[in-house]
């Protein structure tokens, strides 16, 4: 199955955290499981706070891709439209909200979205982040559909 | 001129976004310049959210190493203490908070913050991410000080 960023247009594949074509990035990939969106990504281990737990800064990077992710994917599904349709959904992030709520150590980890509220081109992702079955940290992604002329 | 960073003892100098001991890491440094606290630092070429510009997971990382950076250095200065005494202050983040106000260039950036609040092991952190004179992005970081512990 693809992820929802194999859909994205090369033009706008070159993020560091989503992008298949950045090949210093995180290039994270995102499935809907159900409702739930989920991403799956294996820190690297530089990627430190302290030696073995995550440094926030991937968690916000993490959440933040993947709220986009999910908000573009959840604009075409409320179409009802495929996600190699056109035109194109893509979304940037308007604002960016992380809970850390316990340190999280340095294991493969999940992030599990829900979209909140989709209304006109903005879109609200809550996700979770989950290391060892333990949640983390929660995030909130506000989303809003990119321009047509910043592609 | 030694920065914020540079205090910090070996074993919580290897995070990715503030550790000097990190190679991969961005390795920010942070000084007081009278009572704002100033990050300078140019993203790599690969940090690109759509080309030309920064991805918002940089700008999340930057905001939140200057602001645990900025409480422990406000910490010392509260108690009029020099960052190279002992007991060390140590902070991490509850909290993260950006607001992306427009695109960010691919160009060299500076982080402004200020001390919103600071009480008891909390210190809130106001930050403006700014690129060719343009404020792009604002954030909040709530750092609470480091348990013992963990260290």
């Amino acid at each position: 199955m693809k992820a929802f960023q194999d859909f994205y247009s090369d033009s706008v594949a070159h993020c560091y955290g989503c992008g298949r074509l950045n090949e210093h990035g995180l290039q994270i990939k995102t499935h809907w499981d159900g409702d739930e969106s989920v991403t799956e990504y294996t820190p690297r281990p530089y990627h430190t706070a302290i030696p073995g737990y995550v440094y926030g800064g991937l968690i916000a990077s993490l959440i933040d891709c993947h709220g986009t992710g999910t908000a573009a994917a959840a604009a075409y599904r409320k179409d009802g439209r495929d996600m190699d349709t056109e035109p194109a959904y893509r979304y940037v992030t308007a604002s960016l909200h992380v809970d850390y709520l316990k340190p999280t150590p340095l294991v493969p980890l999940t992030v599990r979205g829900r979209v909140k509220e989709i209304r006109g081109r903005k879109v609200i992702v809550e996700s979770e982040l989950i290391a060892d079955g333990v949640v983390t940290a929660r995030g909130e992604v506000v989303a809003v559909q990119m321009p047509e002329n910043f592609r």
